[in-house]
């Protein structure tokens, strides 16, 4: 009689915006995977639990993915509540499918329990809806990292076709997300919010025109990179000076 | 002194999936003004609440609107923590920007409690994945309802553009979304997923092509629709029989 792998979200950093269900399970957890970047504090409610740090942070290899596939499984053989835990949500850019699918194949009970991704904690944060009535009725998450063996994929079109976009995993990728998207016809002014590390108590937003993007410092701690209209007025009274005047190539403003 | 007004996404429906911040916040709140289709299992965790129903099922006149900013304002001038509970998460559709800078310009304290997004709650359910590497890398939420005096926007286009969509508060329109869609060039083969009550023990699944979702029987619950190949296996795997079939104008299939 095997047990059950539970794929949990654990949501954007802060260990209280994990579900009730999330800590729950994590507390009676015999075993906890998890990805590389999930704090100690979301760590520590999982009291009884052996932890394994798994996730890598650039990029995953078909190797490092079945030894983590069979780790999971092995698990379930031994314990009866294993869980597999992902920043944010699994089931949005978290990499599930690989890891359900084997499990599934292998006849072990598999659980998904959703959680609070980035987007929707960066836009509680900075207290602007990603879909506004009359304005914004569509917002688009995506991710312009391109995996092993991926061929790239429209996200710039996808970018342009809603009111609003939530781009994740682009750090690093500035340069390329700014020129790609203006490339495409989106106006050069469009304005952006940068959200490092959201929920945490470090946390840093900029606001800026996307073509500053390139220019903002950033820290090395998950990035958002928030794009849209929405954002406009927030720009503006962020640098109220600098509206009227030419656009400068620095960073716009610089909020902590 | 006044107190603080909490935003606070209720999560999909089960009691277990709001975040450990919202459950907390609603034990301590003295006042929960919450919309109309908020579970009874989740309003019992505001056990010292009084409990007020302000949501409208169908759209919501500026009229309502007022009175409910009024009522928070007056009650945060009362009260300590005053939630404001909403399905979902509050930025997302979640019309929470009314109210918000309403707050703001009163010069009282709001804070918005981030939550699970009935998309993710869905895909959970469903063990599919809303982005798939290699496959699906831009998911977009979008809705086509039409608020008063706004105008239609771009949803059909935003929908085009990502490998995946999530239609919100789609139900009742079937027949316009998939209409629409197909007219912009969608393939009428497109798989959907129509998810009912995600995250409910009365939840109910039904993959179909995009040309037969105006056909499939729904209960009038908050509904869900997921479109996009990543459920072209689940599709297959509910009605092997009619693949290579002639597609029927009926429901592929129903999954309890």
């Amino acid at each position: 009689m095997s047990g059950t792998v539970y794929l949990v979200g654990a949501g954007p950093g802060a260990s209280d915006l994990l579900t009730v269900r999330a800590a729950r399970l994590l507390g009676e957890a015999e075993v906890v995977f998890h990805d590389a970047l999930i704090g100690d504090e979301v760590l520590r409610l999982a009291s009884r639990a052996r932890k394994v740090a798994v996730g890598k942070r650039c990029g995953r290899h078909a190797t490092a993915q079945r030894f983590i596939n069979k780790q999971l499984a092995d698990a379930a053989r031994l314990h009866r509540v294993v869980v597999r835990l992902k920043g944010g949500d699994p089931m949005l850019f978290g990499r599930a499918h690989e890891e359900l699918s084997f499990l599934e194949r292998q006849g072990l009970r598999v659980e998904v329990v959703p959680g609070v991704t980035a987007a929707l904690a960066a836009s509680a944060q900075l207290g602007i809806s990603l879909t506004r009535r009359g304005s914004a009725r569509s917002v688009t998450f995506i991710t312009p990292r391109v995996g092993h063996g991926e061929k790239e994929s429209g996200w710039v079109a996808a970018a342009l076709a809603a009111d609003t976009a939530a781009i994740y995993m682009g750090a690093g990728e500035a340069q390329t997300i700014a020129a790609a998207l203006i490339a495409a016809g989106k106006p050069a002014d469009t304005p952006i919010a940068l959200v490092e590390d959201a929920s945490l108590p470090g946390t840093r937003v900029q606001y800026a025109a996307l073509q500053d993007l390139p220019g903002l410092p950033t820290s090395g701690g998950p990035t958002l990179i928030l794009l849209g209209e929405v954002y406009r007025e927030a720009l503006l009274e962020a640098a109220p000076s600098s509206a009227p005047a030419p656009r400068p190539r620095q960073p716009q403003a610089v909020q902590e």
